[in-house]
């Protein structure tokens, strides 16, 4: 190809486009530089200035929205070339990146070399795969991956973003692969556990498909888009912190995988695993207790899923030279009461201030959890963890702790209120509560507006196994936008969610 | 889900974006329909209006090129939801399509049923899938296909568009896979073969990464975009005619799987086949001749290759009736001396009109493909297909029935004037004419224009095994545009793509 300073330049221009985490820029058919028709079959360019290159989808336009002379580019393209508006840009036909080559020869289902998933793994977190390109290699390794492949590939992730470094021989971190609502117990483990003296950097994620994560309802009780330094001052001061990990750029390149994964609904034991443990490899983390929820609309349906998932934590734990611990717990139905960020912080609360109205369920998940952490310690009693852990909580140790953390952390600024509009949802029968579809209050819990709205979401009144009353509530609906609140309230009425089974009911009454 | 109509509509906006084969809709960040915070997570959305319902992908603007009660609609989507602009639509987050369950059990090494194939191209022929859940398809049976699902693959891809019925018993075809610049025999086999009798109503395609297609080609002489009806006309009329298959709808699907497998260069003979075989099934063709060159710049390279994928299309050709012959030709050098449509046109009326300065390659080529076709006639007495095939073209009948068929499809009014800007490219040193780099070649003509602009293009001076001086020219640059021009130029000087060898040139000199 010829002296790319041959090519007549074009004139950047913002488009005000969000297109997700793609790269995508626009020119005219009838743009000077270099004759879009040339393109028909190219969907790729390449853009320099000075030392830049940027890779990106081309799409073209007829008239108005960039000129001839124009190049246009969209939001996240914008962002990341990182020069203003106006300046010259030289384009040309993009080669695809060396590394898709291996894409292809997985695609043909020979095993990849640490040296080629590090490649790729490269060029993905630098932008340079285009999404079709990012779903070619989750595709191709969905389909199989060996050992030597998934810890390649947790390895690259987490050498493709920030690194932490401890000076502490015990870096201890928890993680549960999600799907429960409520089930906030890290808000309860990391200062139980901060409390008791061990160091619990904790990185958690927003919501994706749920009504909160763990960083949307920390949001509720402080910041939480700290960057590395202040994370650290927090740590260093605390001992723990609640932060969201987005912030922190710990394995980015598993955002953007996890941006493809999502809409093609391929979720894969390997790819779990690897997301998970290179975040935790890039944390610095030397103890990592996983929670694996198993229920019926859980990501995990049967005890021997769960079993084969721990096996695989447990074998990259070990080559990664982290002590992993796995544990399986009740994933039938929600934990606490409050689903939406508001109503999780405030069981939250309630569980370390030993108030009334906390949730049991919340509290005992959290004191075996933090059991789980404390016996990391080599100097603690085998066995005392569950004691020491509740000790801490009963005495409020673990409450003066989150206090401490909160303060470190600072305030988010976010609105905090409840959701004032609400609806309840009623039993339509009298019975015993049978099954409850986390799945679907999931969905009324993101309709209603969680996590965007904090105050919106969804508190349950009851839990399975609970005798109901034809016309009591089965849980209650808030929201702060009406047009939300309406969808919301519509779909529980169409589908509540609950199974309540009058016989068993009967057959107890009549005992 | 509650009641559709419940939501607020939005008012139908054209955008002037192309992009490419895929739905794109764009809605406003603060559109009243539906908080698109709902949405983060989901990119796919349903439009509906009246009984019309269009799947698309969701990019979100933050002002300016939507309001917050419009819609964008990308002009692939505009198009093909068919409404006005300013019409009200109701939108909501799109459930995917059912066979999407059949792409993931495929991508988990499942061979997949006739049925669940024929739900995925159906899905795909409508345009629900997005282009990463078309790449999830196309990977996912790159990795393997079974002999029935690659049938069950051809003929639901030949299903889902026009099925071509004729009332004669013996419709014959030629094809070839392609790869080779100027190797237009079509435009040569179709007269002979007409002339001779039997029924060859040819479609073929446009050049996606070549200089020309036979469709571009034949462009130059007469209107190639006809639809159904006049093609019918023209073979009742003619026996044979050369058109644009895109015109035809047959096997839309084909086109869509094509334009995805490009971008991520993903070849394998079972999707060649099922993509042929499919277009071949829905025209109605009865006996079939396939061309497979091979060359170390070709499609395929080696000889054994070539007898694989001989053997894939006699196994599809057995199962569905029709009768099979796969010929293995030298795909080392262009055939014939002109790249790019108008030089190619050229060159097939030399042939067709015995001119002195036709080209003896593509005569030569298309005698013997023209001879197989030939006997698929039972009437013809075994091995004179050659001679017969000479004897209509030297006759000057072939000529006569090329000019019928030219008459019958019509001017098509594009420019055929010979590209008035020239560079002769020259032989760097004294010697042989060793190899020729197909793909080099292609490279150049397009640079240059073709197939856009039809006289743009390379005149082809010597081939393998000429000897050349150094300065002599191996071939000639032809364009309009200065631009494309001054590009292909500085790309042939970079690399003209032949091997001159001075030592063979030596050697000779010595005898």
């Amino acid at each position: 190809m010829p002296d790319p300073q041959s090519r007549p330049q074009l004139k950047v221009r913002r488009v005000n486009l969000d297109t997700g985490r793609e790269n995508v820029v626009v020119m005219s058919r009838r743009s000077k530089a270099l004759r879009p028709e040339v393109f028909r079959g190219f969907s790729r360019v390449e853009l320099s200035c000075k030392s830049k290159v940027l890779l990106a989808t081309l799409l073209i336009t007829d008239d108005g929205l960039v000129a001839a002379d124009e190049i246009g580019l969209a939001e996240p393209a914008f962002r990341r070339f990182g020069e203003a508006a106006g300046c010259l840009v030289t384009v040309s036909p993009a080669a695809p990146p060396d590394s898709l080559d291996a894409v292809r020869a997985k695609i043909q289902g020979h095993a990849l070399s640490a040296a080629e998933i590090g490649a790729i793994i490269d060029d993905i977190s630098h932008y340079r795969y285009s999404d079709m390109e990012v779903a070619a290699f989750l595709i191709s390794s969905a389909s199989f991956m060996t050992s030597d492949e998934l810890l390649a590939l947790s390895r690259a992730m987490a050498q493709a973003g920030t690194q932490l470094k401890w000076d502490r021989p015990i870096i201890v971190d928890k993680h549960c692969i999600g799907g429960i609502p409520g089930n906030r117990t890290s808000m309860i483990v990391v200062p139980i556990v901060a409390a008791y003296g061990l160091t619990i950097p904790k990185t958690s994620s927003r919501a994706i498909t749920s009504p909160a994560g763990t960083a949307d309802t920390m949001e509720v009780l402080a910041r939480v888009d700290l960057g590395v330094d202040e994370m650290k001052e927090v740590v260093n001061a605390c001992r723990g912190c609640l932060v969201w990990g987005g912030h922190v750029n710990l394995a980015p390149a598993d955002d953007i995988l996890i941006s493809v994964e999502r809409p093609l609904s391929i979720d894969t034991r390997e790819q779990m695993v690897a997301s998970i443990m290179s975040k935790k490899l890039a944390a610095g983390s030397t103890h990592l207790l996983i929670d694996l929820p198993v229920g019926p609309a859980a990501k995990l349906t049967t005890a021997m899923e769960a079993i084969r998932l721990r096996k695989l934590f447990e074998f990259v734990g070990d080559r990664f030279g982290i002590a992993v611990e796995v544990v399986t717990t009740d994933g039938r139905q929600p934990i606490g009461n409050g689903i939406g960020p508001v109503l999780e912080a405030h069981d939250v609360m309630a569980v370390l201030s030993n108030a009334p109205d906390a949730p049991a369920d919340l509290r005992e998940k959290s004191l075996r959890l933090a059991a789980h952490l404390l016996e990391f310690d080599p100097d603690l009693r085998g066995g005392s963890g569950y004691t020491r852990a509740r000790e801490l909580l009963d005495s409020g140790k673990a409450l003066k702790q989150m206090q401490k953390i909160i303060d470190a952390q600072g305030p988010s600024g976010c609105r905090t209120d409840l959701g004032n509009l609400t609806a309840d949802i009623a039993a339509p029968r009298d019975g015993l509560v049978e099954a409850i579809d986390c799945l679907r209050l999931n969905r009324l819990g993101r309709t209603a507006g969680a996590p965007i709205d904090k105050g919106a979401g969804i508190k349950v009144f009851k839990k399975i196994g609970d005798a109901v009353q034809a016309g009591e509530p089965l849980y209650r609906i808030h929201a702060y936008d009406p047009s939300g609140f309406d969808l919301a309230v519509a779909a529980a009425k169409a589908d509540n969610g609950y199974v309540v089974d009058s016989r068993l009911n009967d057959r107890e009454k009549k005992q």
